[in-house]
């Protein structure tokens, strides 16, 4: 297959978006990235949302944004994997165009979440877990992780306040992104005291869900030129992998497995290893997440990953490893079939260079990671400058 | 890309399977698929489903099956796009191995639709149409595929008994597939005098629902030899194309642009023509679906199609161009999500010779087409033998 290079990206501010409706925030996102990249007709749309069906009663959003957009003709699909939605319709979108299948294929990850009661969204969102063998016992999504999060600190010694970092970087990062949902700094004392959701998962361990929409335009490497001003930005790794879809079914519960198999594909294909990634847009739906992740990666011994955040090792300034470095899921926010392309969006913003206050000095190698339910569904994306 | 080939195919019998859950017939299907190809671990699962996230509560179906069928690491996905899911599952997998990312895929589609009352289930399958500007005006599913029946009796002169050949040949054909959901031959008088539903279409115009799961094990055709006893099927050509989603934006809504182009693409990507065709699974979910079908794929002059079905020319023994060969949508059932994978698995038949009392004579050349909405997404497959 030949390389390929995202050559325009486009957001939507993460909100409760009461006065637009899907279409339009897919609208914003998608003529965001082809205006971006100056390709006003690709020739795929590759669509990633978990809910629509459950909050908007609409299906087929492949056709439906195409319809919008002004692909009327064009192929257009949609691709759901929970949480893992807008990763794997990034993957989907680079192998038609790697495969030389097409020559352009805008990928959207969109999601509206806020037009239904919460514990509509709540029931919605439990759809990622296995509704024969979690759900039917009476479980929510927030209790699976809190479950996984309980043992975790029971395994390896660790307190909840050990998690702080994690949420205080991302909310301190995604002050100075205006489409995060979230503008507030927090503090260890808030963190510690903030209301209990699950235990041990309070509010400020879990992401908050929003409404919003991320796209990119993938074309053929060969066709991006680059400028010290606006370095080209090649997909050099990709890997997808699956986990049993119930927690109860893994051997360990506390290892993602489908994390460590697709970042392994990922190194493999970009031909780095976990020492030469600049930045990390990892899922950090809740806290405990982004331990997991770190650790199935590479970046931190089992067990050992909140020493990383206790370590200022996360941090944008000096980290060994800059995470959520737009605010991440946490608070940039989960708009959960939009978060996996919001990922890639920032990873592009890092390497352009284009962060401000939170750029990474230096950045030229980019990893994002994208969870389906509690770890079932992982894609892992790696993109270079140059 | 690399020619690719169906080594295996499987599929359950379309029913109301109250006693078995999504996964065990997803299961049925995938197994018998895998046990037909010999391919024990295929690389990856792209599954087609419509309806899991607002029947069953269950999203993230690519893990979910990959999960129950052994698959656990392997990549995984779900594809939606309505009725036209099981297709655009087909075009994922295939694309998967024909650029060479994998060697083996295995494409699932599935639908449970019995398990709930019928007037949830006319809710669900409403998502299919434009929730903002057709379902807000109250319309149903039928309801807009009436429309259209109507417009074109009128545009073109026919009554409605000039459609009972779609219904007539289709259950029929049935008769002679196990697999298939009805089992009842039907004649003028009946097709005529059944209840009406949305005034044309009555209920022998309307494909019943069911659960169901059709599933094939693709590889790349230079892995597959060919005896005469079993013919190695070739994915000669496949195009998808889009439509506006609601019908009263389409400057005509009589013809189904989207299965021109696709069928187009498929015609020329397989270097074959319309009359090259020896069988045609088309996407019969009222009998003015086949009419309209048959006519976007160039089988008849505009509005000529029920011609074709008055002068036996639909028919296996004899016809131009046989139609739904084992009973299509109309009497083998249409189990939404499954249905484009039905079409594959039916065509595969024809093309191995193992349709008995229905085989169409000398079939070297089918073609299957899906269709999502009334017309939105559209997925045309062209399968060569030998």
């Amino acid at each position: 297959m030949r390389p390929v290079a995202i050559l325009g990206i486009g957001q939507t501010i993460i909100d409760e978006h009461w006065d637009k409706s899907l279409r339009e925030i897919a609208g914003e996102a998608a003529f965001a990235a082809m205006q971006d990249s100056g390709v006003e007709h690709p020739e795929g749309l590759f669509v990633g949302n978990m809910l629509s069906p459950l909050i908007g009663g609409q299906n087929q959003l492949g056709a439906f944004i195409a319809d919008w957009v002004g692909m009327w003709r064009a192929e257009a699909v949609k691709i759901e994997a929970a949480c893992g939605s807008g990763g794997a319709a990034f993957r989907a979108g680079l192998m038609a165009v790697a495969s030389g299948e097409m020559d352009s294929a805008l990928v959207v990850g969109v999601e509206k979440m806020t037009d239904k009661a919460g514990h509509d969204v709540t029931a919605a969102l439990a759809t990622a877990a296995d509704a024969d063998w979690e759900l039917e016992q009476g479980i929510s999504f927030v209790g699976l992780n809190a479950l996984v999060m309980r043992r975790y600190m029971y395994e390896f010694g660790w307190k909840h306040g050990d998690f702080a970092p994690f949420s205080i970087n991302a909310h301190a990062n995604a002050m100075h992104n205006p489409y995060a949902r979230l503008h507030n700094k927090i503090t260890v004392e808030q963190f510690e005291k903030s209301a209990m959701v699950a235990t041990p998962i309070n509010l400020l361990d879990a992401s908050p869900i929003g409404d919003g929409a991320a796209a990119a335009i993938i074309v053929p490497a060969e066709q991006v030129s680059t400028h010290p001003s606006r370095p080209r930005i090649v997909v050099a790794g990709s890997g997808a992998a699956t986990d049993t879809l119930a927690v109860h079914s893994r051997k360990d519960p506390l290892f993602l497995t489908a994390a460590y198999l697709s970042s392994k594909q990922a190194y493999q294909m970009a031909g780095v290893g976990v020492d030469d990634i600049d930045v990390f847009e990892l899922h950090d739906a809740f806290s405990i997440m982004s331990a997991l992740s770190l650790e199935a990666c590479g970046f931190a011994e089992r067990g050992q990953a909140p020493r990383l955040g206790l370590d200022n090792q996360i941090q944008v300034a000096g980290g060994r490893i800059p995470i959520c470095t737009r605010g991440g899921l946490k608070a940039r926010g989960h708009p959960v079939g939009a978060t996996g392309m919001y990922q890639i969006v920032e990873v592009v913003q890092q390497l352009r260079r284009e962060c401000g206050k939170t750029q990474v000095d230096g950045a030229k190698i980019g990893m994002a990671q994208n969870i389906g339910g509690s770890g079932a569904t992982i894609l892992t994306h790696i993109l270079k400058a140059g």
